[in-house]
């Protein structure tokens, strides 16, 4: 029996496409292969490729001047690239918010000023820091943000105004959960493994004016957006099973109804849970309200024995992988797209439950 | 109805293993999830990343002073990671056979003196040079090979005696198609798309000594072979599809008997199509025969009408993705493990027919 899977990613995924998937391995449509076995260089595959690409544009709403990318090496890779394909001024701005805003700061430390404007690392990344566009660098290459922390459970609730500076956000766990505005962007980035598919594919999403031609520098073929863009992603064998896994992700997000609908059910979701944790007098998620995620929620009991007792409860419950990232522990809970409602209720059932069982220790 | 599928990479892969894989990928044994949907930090996935690792390490009898790494980005972030990681005296020899070995050399341009000690560019690569191991570089940081050249169909039929400077191999398209000693590499490497399963992940096979500290230096973090080896591949979200496919194709070799079981299975395959192409009067092999690749059989009519004509044909009869890499034409069977024996003989029955039939042209 299928659990309810809270894994921060790789994460649960609609059965409606794990099924179509496991029906076509062996053969996609009538092709007498399966898609995993397809040359990337024929039309079989292409067709899947293509359609990945303007499913994405059609659901993102994602303007005529700006390219879809397929790149390998997680948002990791992205940390290095944006800054070897946008240094120009040689220096960026950075808020940092979390791990992995703070990872994406130190990697382009290696290639230009890599300015910290603001941080919340005082409060343990509980909130997001208040920004004065009057504070930040004109010159700068880029902005950067994560936009939605994944392990700390908070997202930014509004964005920043970076005039000319092109804005770049890591939408690693919180692409496709609502709908945005491209166009505010220069470059978004997000790993697919949260809520577009599997592990292995990063889709980039970036403005043409931002593709360098990056010359005889000496930056690797594979991390200019150049390589990628001139060859729609097909420069070297992409990972061909995510890109279709993704198409599959994307066909169940329009039937059902869009980003529209799908946010509106993530604020359901969300709800269920963050109401029961402001009731709760066990569990409390130490997030400032106006900064909660609507993916990542995160909560603790205050005793670390109890977090254990909790998890290892919930999972004999079928509910899984609700322990919090290793750096922070606690517990976590990823309500991406694809946990369907019943599981974040039954999640806020067994809570009540355990709260009420253990509450006099 | 399954076809026999020619394509040089991604390729057919066992049918046993697809099966396998459509029957677990909305449950995976009792975890009650995909494996694409596993947190690559549970005991689940863990388990199935490092059997993947041990299945290669008995396949392939790999020391114990090496170790497996898996990366993505394909072979062409190799091609940079390689310089990244050896760079020391600043000078490397390159044998350039094809298209990947002369890419190899020209991304390595970038970080040191890359130099070209042999090409069979003057005959179109159809032949392996001879080396003369006292020409070669004793200060050099390594030595690159592409040891069997998917696009050209040849492959070295002995190792270049390097002493001690690391010989480096591009195994792509021959990993795992029979036994290697890997005592005689520093490193070898492959993407998975050929023999080992889909695209998406690159084996590192790296001797320990290789695996430096680059401390401040400006390699990005994913680039330093060090990065994951100190990580076992789980510094960020590796692409555990791929990595599961990978393992169940080792479990498929095992199920065989093995590397050596492997070998006289695809020389038995190979011998069938080349002794067909040395009898026929229509098609030709252009390789020097010492050097012909056990895995990607080229052929031509020397007529592209022709060519054209037969790879058409030759789909209709469930003969797919014959076609010549785009940059050569002409006619190539890639024959991977994967590729029962029938499909060989279902390829030369219908080439002679072929040949019957069109003689008079």
């Amino acid at each position: 029996m299928r659990v309810y899977n809270f894994s921060a990613g790789p994460a649960m995924l609609p059965e409606e496409v794990l099924k179509k998937a496991a029906a076509e391995l062996t053969e996609h449509g009538d092709s007498g292969q399966s898609v995993i076995e397809m040359s990337h260089r024929g039309k079989d595959y292409e067709a899947i490729h293509n359609e990945c690409i303007s499913l994405l544009r059609e659901t993102m709403e994602i303007p005529d001047n700006y390219k879809v990318l397929f790149i390998q090496g997680g948002g990791h890779m992205q940390f290095d690239m944006v800054p070897q394909n946008l240094k120009k001024n040689g220096k960026a701005d950075f808020v940092v918010t979390g791990q992995w805003a703070g990872k994406a700061q130190s990697e382009a430390k290696k290639y230009l000023e890599a300015n910290v404007i603001a941080s919340s690392k005082d409060k343990t990344f509980s909130y997001i820091p208040a920004l004065d566009s009057s504070e930040f660098d004109k010159d700068a290459d880029y902005f950067h943000i994560c936009q939605n922390n994944t392990i700390f459970g908070t997202r930014f609730s509004k964005l920043p105004e970076t005039g000319s500076v092109p804005l770049v956000s890591d939408m690693s766990s919180c692409i496709l959960s609502e709908p945005v505005d491209v166009s505010k962007f220069g470059i978004i980035y997000a790993c697919a493994q949260k809520n577009m598919g599997p592990s292995g594919v990063t889709v980039v999403i970036i403005r043409e004016d931002l593709i360098r031609d990056l010359g005889d520098s000496n930056v690797p073929a594979m991390q200019r957006y150049k390589t990628y863009a001139d060859n729609n992603s097909l420069y070297n064998t992409p990972p061909t099973f995510s890109i279709y896994m993704v198409k599959l992700v994307l066909e169940w997000i329009k039937s059902k109804g869009g980003l529209s609908e799908i946010k509106a059910y993530n604020e359901k979701k969300a709800a269920i849970l963050y109401d029961y944790l402001d009731s709760s007098k066990m569990f409390n998620n130490p997030v400032e309200k106006e900064y909660r995620s609507l993916m990542n929620v995160t909560f603790v009991t205050g005793n670390e024995e109890l977090d254990k007792k909790f998890i290892a409860e919930a999972k004999k419950e079928g509910l899984v992988t609700l322990g919090g990232h290793r750096s922070v522990g606690g517990m976590r809970a990823s309500i991406y797209n694809a946990m369907p409602i019943e599981g974040v209720q039954k999640l806020v059932d067994f809570m009540r439950k355990f709260e009420a069982e253990n509450s006099a220790m």
